[in-house]
Parts: C-alpha cells; sequence; structure tokens
C-alpha cells in the first residue's frame, strides 16, 4: 500500500497537458488558455471623461467662470477640434477628452446658458479623466498560459479585443463500469442486481472538472467483454473503470486488461475510503481504476480524478484544497491508512468552519455522501481528536462534487 | 435612490421559476430538479456482504470451526439455496448473504479446504453484512425539487433507478449592449471606439449561473436601434441592457424602450460601482439594465443577475454569500452608498480569510477586477476600519464570476 500523496505523485508526474485549440470568445469560459492572452490594444485609448459635464482647461474653470460651449463631445462621437482658453466642450462619460483640456466640470456643478456654461464648483486639473492606459496598454499580458477562464477573464479578453482564444482541448475521458451484476437505470434488473450509478456520478464529475466524458457500455465480468469496451477506450486522453478493483476472483479488470497491454504501476494504496485503486497504463492511454463502492469511487474521483483531470486542461498539478476547520465531535485515533470522512460543514460568526462527522462513514452510503458537504482528512496514525480541534478539510463543492 | 436590499427583493420577488423539462440522467448535472426524486427500489435490496469471503451461521464460525462450502455466490449471481448448519457459502463483495447466514467470515480468516473452509477468526453476527435498505428505502425522497444537482447527486438519481429528471428549463437571458463607440472584439474600431466586453462577460456569467445567453446584436444610441433588438429579445426569461442607464442625454435605454412597453420599477441604487441600475418590464419581459462601466456592470451582475438567475432556475431567493475576513489594510469611513471593494483574498493557518483591498478602485478597471478574489462590503456610513478589524467577503468565483 502507498500513500496518498506518492499516488497523486505517480499518477499526475505521468500526465501531460491536451494539445490547443482555437475556440470563439463566447466558447472560452471555463477553458484553461493555452497561450496568453496580450492587449492588441491600449485601454483606455486615449483620456476619457469619466463623467457626464464639460472638457475645460482647469486654469480657467474657477468658481463663477463663464466659459464658451464649442462643441459636444458624446461617447462614439469624439470632437474633432482643441479646447482653446475661456472655452469648454458639452462631454459625457466614456468619450475622448479633447485636446487642451485637462479637467471635468460635472454637469451637477455647470449651469448651463445658451452658449456658456457657468462653472459654479472649481475643476481641479485631472479630476474625472481616466488617463490612457490607466486600465492596460498594447502588448501588455492580461491573462497567462494554463489559466481557467472566468466570466471577468472573459471580459478581459473581448477589452483587449480578442475574437478567438487558444486554449486546451477538453480532455476525453472514458468510463467503463464492470460488474455482472450492474444495470443502467430504469433497465430490467434481474435478481441481486444493482444500478449504475458510479458511471454517471463520475461523468458529472468529469464535466464539472472541464472534461468531456465518453460513457462506455457496461463491461460484463469477462475477460473478452472488458477488453472489446477498453479498445474503444483506446482514444482517450485518460481511462476510468469503476469496480473490479478489489482482492476477490471476480476483479477481473487487471486480468482483462494485461492482453491489451495494460501495464500496471500501483494498485493498493493506504487510505479509507477506496484502497484499491489501479493506476496504470493501457497501450499509450493512462488508466485509473476506481474502486467499485459508490463512495470510494468518488473519494478517489475527488482526490485522484480531479488532479489529473487538471493537468490534462493544462492546469498545474496540485492536491485538492484543504481549509482548516474546527471539529464538532469527537473522532478516534487513526490506524495506518489515510482517511476521508464524510461531514456537514457550517460557518462561524468569525468565518471559520464548523465540521461535523456524518455517524455512519460506509463506503455503500452514497446518500450520506450526497448531503455532506465536506471530507475531513485524518492522516495514518493521526491521535484521537476532540471537539474544538483543528482539522483539514476539502470542500465537495469546490471540488466539483 | 434605493438600498441595495430593496432593489434585490424587489427584483426577486417580481421573478418566478421557468417551466419543466425533462432531461436524461446524463444532462442533469447543475440543473435544478423541477420535482423530487424518490427512490424506485431499496439499496441494498437485500442484505449483502460487504467483503469478500465466507456467507456463514455465526454460532457454526468460532475459532477452529471447520464448515463444508456448498456453493458460491459472486456478485451478480445469487446462490439459490440457503446456508444450513455447518455450511459455508463461498461469497463477494456485493453479492446478496444466503437465507440462513448470518455473518461473514473474512477471506483472510479463513483457511480454504477443498471442500471445506476452516474457520481462523470467530465471526461475529451481521459483521460484514449490509443490511437491506441500508443506504435508502424504496419511496424515500432523496432528493427534493429546487435542488441543484452535484455530481453526487446524480450518481444517487441514478442507483434510486431514473434514467430521465425533471428539471427546470434552463433561463434563457437576452443580452444588450447600447452605444455608438461599442465595437464587436476583432471588428474594426473607430477613433474613440471601444470594443464590447460587458455583453461576452456577462453572458459568461449567466453561463455560469445555469442560464443561456443570447447576445444581441450591438444597439447604436438611437431609440430606433434599440426598440429593433429589444424586439428580438421579447421571447427571454429576462432581458439585459448594459450601458446608457446613467444621466446623459445619450443615455437612451429609458427613452428608447418606454414606447416599446417598457414600465420602470426603479433606475438608482445608493451603492458603489453601480448606482445607474434599471429594473423594470418590458411587455412581459423583466429587464435589468446594468452600467456600462464594466466593473459596475459586473458587480451588479453578482448582486442582481446572479440571484435573478437562481430564482428563474427554480432555486431559493437570497442574496450572495457573505463570509466574515480580516482586514489586511485601513479603509475610510464610507458615505451613504453601500460599496463593494475589489480585494485579495488570502487564508489564515487558523482557515480565517485575509482581505487586502485593490488599491484602486475605479470601476473602469476591469484588469483589477480579474486578478482580485473577492468583494468587500461596505454598508453605508460604515465607520474607518484598521487592519484586524472583520469586515464581509463575497468570493468571486464561488459567484460564477
Amino acid at each position: 500500500m502507498i500513500p496518498v500523496e506518492e499516488a497523486r505523485s505517480r499518477i499526475l508526474g505521468s500526465l501531460s497537458a491536451t494539445g490547443p485549440e482555437t475556440v470563439s470568445l463566447q466558447e472560452g469560459w471555463g477553458r484553461v488558455l493555452a497561450a496568453p492572452v496580450a492587449a492588441r490594444l491600449t485601454q483606455p485609448p486615449s483620456d476619457m471623461s469619466a463623467m457626464d459635464g464639460y472638457a475645460v482647461r482647469a486654469a480657467d474653470a474657477a468658481e463663477g467662470a463663464v466659459l464658451r460651449v464649442i462643441g459636444a463631445a458624446p461617447a462614439g462621437h469624439p470632437f474633432g477640434g482643441g479646447v482653446g482658453p475661456g472655452e469648454a466642450v458639452r462631454i459625457f462619460t466614456g468619450a475622448p477628452v479633447p485636446a487642451g483640456a485637462d479637467g471635468i466640470l460635472l454637469q451637477e456643478d455647470a449651469e448651463a446658458g445658451d452658449v456658456t456654461v457657468t462653472v459654479r464648483e472649481t475643476v481641479r486639473p485631472g479630476r474625472w479623466i481616466r488617463p490612457a492606459g490607466l486600465d492596460f496598454r498594447l502588448g501588455d499580458v492580461l491573462l497567462p498560459a494554463g489559466k481557467r477562464l472566468t466570466a471577468r477573464d472573459i471580459g478581459l479578453a473581448a477589452a483587449a479585443n480578442h475574437a478567438w482564444l487558444t486554449v486546451h482541448r477538453r480532455p476525453r475521458i472514458g468510463i467503463l463500469a464492470t460488474g455482472d451484476e450492474i444495470r443502467l437505470p430504469g433497465e430490467p434488473l434481474p435478481p441481486g442486481g444493482i444500478v449504475s450509478s458510479n458511471a454517471h456520478a463520475l461523468a458529472a464529475l468529469v464535466r464539472a472538472g472541464g472534461g468531456v466524458p465518453l460513457v462506455l457500455p457496461i463491461a460484463a465480468d469477462d475477460a473478452g467483454a472488458i477488453a472489446a469496451a477498453a479498445e474503444s477506450a483506446r482514444s482517450c486522453d485518460l481511462m476510468l473503470t469503476t469496480g473490479g478493483a478489489s482482492v476477490g476472483e471476480h476483479d477481473l479488470v487487471q486480468q482483462a486488461l494485461g492482453p491489451q497491454g495494460f501495464v500496471l504501476d500501483f494498485w493498493k494504496i493506504a487510505m479509507r475510503p477506496g484502497k484499491p485503486l489501479i493506476w496504470g497504463r493501457l497501450g499509450t492511454t493512462p488508466l485509473l481504476g476506481l474502486p467499485g463502492n459508490p463512495v470510494s469511487a468518488l473519494v478517489c474521483g475527488v482526490l485522484f480524478l480531479q488532479p489529473a483531470l487538471a493537468v490534462l486542461s493544462g492546469l498545474p498539478a496540485g492536491a485538492p484544497a484543504l481549509h482548516a476547520a474546527r471539529l464538532a465531535a469527537p473522532l478516534p485515533a487513526n490506524d495506518r491508512r489515510e482517511d476521508y470522512l464524510r461531514a456537514r460543514l457550517e460557518r462561524g460568526p468569525q468565518g471559520q468552519l464548523l465540521a461535523t462527522p456524518a455517524d455512519r462513514q460506509d463506503s455503500s452510503m452514497l446518500r450520506i455522501l450526497a448531503g455532506c458537504d465536506a471530507l475531513i482528512r485524518r492522516l495514518p496514525h493521526a491521535p484521537a481528536a476532540a471537539p474544538g480541534d483543528m482539522v483539514e478539510v476539502m470542500e465537495l463543492e469546490q471540488l466539483g462534487l
């Protein structure tokens, strides 16, 4: 049994990012940049008015001064001429400040006449003017390669005049559920049969992580069926299996995939839930074999699949974020396996997290996992913990689960 | 000027959830249930073995006992008969426990002979058996209406034997950018022109909130163009405009939309950034007019659009989540407008958030917003705050921005 950290390092160290593709700006949200986005213009392109009012020479615009209004500059219609001594140009938010002007007389501080304006509050030089390049300048790198694009980033790339983005191709993840007892939801269920839930939950987890799931037909527990299904997944960036990874004689994944070119790296991790986890390579396709128990499969999905998806997507290699939380109930000392306990989270008045472990931690109980918010990580041989002690938690929704 | 809370209440109070649609389980992730999901079966359907080993009668299985192996029960192939006194059935994880057996002799605690097995560790009744219904029972409501489906929920719905889900239709949100100076990214840019960023950032924000954006052609600043564009958005669940909401004579949205049946509810909010915000109804379509400055538009997007999308999607009405954080730099006293300051967040060793306000808070500076993590909320007339004081923050990525 190898430690969780080592398992994750070995998995992530053997993966590399998918190649680039060009997508329209409208399709860019949530994608990971494969090339930086540099500004194709300076923003604002020239000095701009930040308010509605009059562009003036500040030296002329002391309280009580009367200025001659020589024109108007609405946004999108720059005033062609300059502002001379004793002159003013009507201006609106977002319009370029005409040459000669160095301050804005606010509309509410101005009294408009027929062809003049009277200053009711002295104008300070530079006031209410956004200088050229305030936001960014031509050539500035605004978004680095390897960044997952937020809605703000999409706005920034648009403002920088990009209609197209170079992003990493979404990783395609084959998902193979195995087991004679497994059936698709809604299909006829034989005695002792179990409805397949792992493949569908994992497909959702793949989507949450920015990948494209390819759910393969369920393979019965015989070598031929598994091999045939595996064959169709060779075009994937990563292959997932679920079930068939524990010690019993009916756990065929390893045996069935051997003749297909499967090379095992490791298959037992010192963790709970989820000890039986296969990692290897099927030809050139990395293969992650998840346990069959639904909770084990999803916890391993958070610990190993999501970081793998990140690396395949072009993001940095890393572990799921751990946050500090206070424990609301006691926990016994841990054994030699790293433990991930299902827990509910609340926030205290000072912003601190409070974690209450679920009463039952059976790895078949999907309903409890669905109702929880977090996993508490307990390191191997962690001593018993009392209410109020600090523990480390992973927040499930933030991890796409 | 009306307070932020009142504005949000008036917006949310006038919206209702979209109607239901049927989607396949595979399309269910992130959607909001319009009908509860109840279990269509009991899980596990009968007592199941939690381990590989032998199903035995605990009374017969004291250490040293030799039991006769009368058959095998792999998962998916239940053993048809019962287990009588002195008998054992080979069993595997996930297989039904045969009648008569009430305990599992673990494989590692058993010594297999040709037709017998020797008990090496006394079996306790009920041990390693998952009783029928441990996870859920037929008819249990597992997921309520109004829940946004996580990957775990998809797994749970699958396990409960649902191939289809009844969810709220994704709200369709029309997005109309207005302004003579606005151009699409990559298109020819006249002097004084600005590349449209708001519509694209808002479209991404709509996607993040589970809606379907409909980006309308940019409307020039004249009544006819805006009216024509608005007409094409009447099929939307909500209409967004951006730009044209401040006090200048070139702010045409209100005037242009009036003849189209626009009825204003309110249009000024006591907040910064984002004072000019229009709320009303264009015929039967709710209309939210966002400010033209990119930061103002997106902050208003988080405060008003995302909660509106939630209500339209069938989720409860509410405000964006606020978390407590410690301030890392001093803040001056606030005026009568509720302020949302761009800030970076870090986490301290005890899990507490530390917020550092950005040096510049100009509402045209999109690059600063893109590089921040949070908004600090400052209530009207909040007193000056010192480093170490507690403030309230909204985390931007959690809000879809």
